[in-house]
């Protein structure tokens, strides 16, 4: 196990309905020290790459998208959620459906801070059904930029999201692929990687 | 002027109605390395203090209390907003009003990750109107813990947010506190600290 399947057996809890709640150190409280390993480690996945800007999207991609953003001296920019239709063509925009709240969000992001010359990380918590990331890399290409990869902290493995972002032949790394929970043991299975 | 006051006389876009647009690295898109600085003057500041947490509340103060927090060696809580109104007795919950969005949200904190024990400082880009800070106040005191103090990257003088704030006795401190703005010229003009 990997510092980051570590921490989850040691401090997350696994809820009936596969949730798993990991708010005492990554998405309520956050560890800044463990976000540090985070930015290592990916720095280390996307050795090579050449990478200007990070985008996330509000709110629990924030803390851990500036922090690894320090590991390649790059800005972050973080997608809204917003209700309003009016948008006045000077903001990219996407549908993003939850899974967690179960509804449709608008994403926005402002045409000022992605362009055709950015060559763009995507770094979020949680990767399930991977609606969020769809709008996020629809944005980069409204942008004309390049995704040149994901960074994500946990990915739900039984899940489609991985999959199809993988077969869109986007470079994705999750420090760890959950594959299966069991809420009556507490028991979490991990992917090999 | 301090290197926040500089910045923001770069980059910072005055709009009629006391607006101070600082999306290009405050807010939307995110100067990481700027961030570290004010990381290491709220250090200073706030040298001798007791502090064992950062409080912040999503969406943009996320990203400045997650680099302000590696100088304190502290973990970050950030409130979330919420409109739901079943909270079980499982959060400290306060009601904030939104200057910018006109309407009132609840602001929530887990009760695993406050307590009687915390001393707390509390993070945000922007106090004008210091209902937001009030919630966070309150939910502090609710958790019986002690608000150590306040840092803001961007204070509006000429709003009441300061001096309510201060009159309570709390130790605020603002990188920039900014007295008036010039929507026709773009001037700004900056309180001597």
């Amino acid at each position: 196990m990997n510092f980051l399947e570590e921490r989850i057996v040691k401090d997350g809890i696994v809820k009936e309905g596969n949730v798993l709640k990991v708010d005492s150190f990554l998405n309520h409280q956050m560890d800044i020290a463990l976000f540090e390993q985070m930015g290592e480690e990916f720095k280390k996945r996307f050795e090579g790459c050449n990478i200007n800007k990070i985008l996330t999207i509000e709110a629990s991609g924030i803390g851990i998208a500036c922090i690894v953003a320090k590991y390649f001296n790059a800005p972050v920019v973080f997608a809204k959620k917003s209700k309003s239709i009016n948008i006045e063509g000077e903001m990219y925009c996407a549908d993003v459906e939850s899974f967690t709240h179960k509804n449709v969000n608008q994403v926005i992001v402002s045409k000022k801070f992605l362009g055709p010359e950015d060559h763009v990380l995507i770094i979020d918590d949680f990767l399930a059904n991977g609606c969020a990331l769809q709008g996020l890399i629809s944005i980069v290409n409204q942008a004309g930029g390049t995704v040149e990869g994901i960074g994500i902290a946990i990915e739900k493995g039984f899940q489609v999201g991985g999959r199809i972002i993988r077969n869109l032949g986007i470079k994705l790394e999750s420090l760890a692929i959950v594959d299966g929970m069991d809420a009556a043991t507490g028991t979490i299975t991990f992917r090999e990687q």
